[in-house]
């Protein structure tokens, strides 16, 4: 459709609307186990960070950011996830801490979505704004997974909002981990689902008194 | 590139990732003042809120809505601006009221997007998530819009937080404004911003003890 990519102001979007809207209803979360590798290289995760980047952001503070977390670094977030397991039940067995452990084994991409609530003294930027910024960050990681050929998904969860995990990726205050992004190979390609109709998701504000 | 826009799943993307990226890089915040008419049709429109309707959905629970306001529905927003004026400064004087009043008159697309926060029996879904997908709604409306050669922007504001605008919108308990997004054509061609580098925005755990 074309060839460049640059960012003339005046030249035609490389993307015609039919073409993002495909784009757009081909993405389809991909629960982690079912991400296998291969995952994204180097410069693909380069690529994935560059679309977050584009994300639009009040006031320039980029009150979010990302913590890979590397294949060699899923041992020690397999401790965050037990640990986390503990905090919220002492008494958990041995399968359980088991199957929490394993969460941190899957998808070759791994990444730890983190917000900057306050402690910026940015504070006529809300938590909704710095939220809106990061959810539009998030949206491109996905698209441009996608765009490479990967399936990929976000990922929330009790041990976001654990001390244990706070702690394995040195959160600031004022810091909250939002989720995971995850992406790789899928096991199994799946049919993107119904999606809401316009009429749902958009009504109009009536004129007149 | 690809003359087609169905959802089969083995098809590969409509979307190549330089493309896509080079599309998310010129997308530039535009404020409504400089958004001039034309703006979307009305099939573009249908496009934009099937754009956002993609958005990533935990739990499928659809946590946020937009409200578009049709030029004939801006005499309603000036007055819903002008009190929330005087909400915060029941003093403020005539320029300052007519200045209120004139930022419902900006931009011949502007829908109000408002996210539910509670009240659905669905707290298992946090906040942070419900605008993590409300972002990612946002930013495919972004994209779409300059994909269909508009300009665009999210606007805030303290009269977001009005009784005057909740009253105006009809926010039910458990509802919040988090912005207008605005779309036009530009009165002038804006380049795209330096972004931050995929350096400033993720880091990496590091394995070991």
């Amino acid at each position: 459709m074309i060839d460049r990519a640059d960012d003339d102001a005046g030249a035609p979007m490389p993307c015609d609307p039919e073409a993002l809207l495909a784009c757009m209803r081909r993405r389809t979360q991909i629960a982690p186990r079912h991400l296998l590798a291969p995952g994204p290289d180097e410069s693909q995760r380069r690529q994935l960070f560059e679309a977050a980047a584009t994300a639009p952001d009040h006031g320039q503070i980029l009150p979010w950011r990302f913590v890979v977390v590397p294949l060699e670094a899923r041992g020690r977030l397999a401790d965050a996830f037990e640990q986390a397991l503990l905090e919220r039940d002492p008494a958990a067995g041995e399968d359980e801490r088991a199957r929490a452990r394993d969460k941190a084994s899957r998808a070759p991409f791994l990444a730890l979505a983190v917000v900057r609530e306050r402690g910026d003294g940015q504070q006529h930027i809300t938590l909704h704004e710095r939220m809106a910024s990061l959810g539009c960050a998030l949206q491109n990681m996905l698209l441009m997974a996608h765009a490479q050929g990967f399936g990929a998904g976000l990922v929330s969860g009790l041990a976001l909002r654990s001390g244990a995990l706070a702690s394995c990726f040195g959160l600031a205050a004022g810091e909250r981990a939002v989720c995971f992004v995850a992406a790789g190979t899928p096991a199994r390609r799946k049919p993107a689902r119904q999606r809401p109709l316009p009429e749902q998701v958009a009504s109009m504000l009536q004129g007149g008194d």
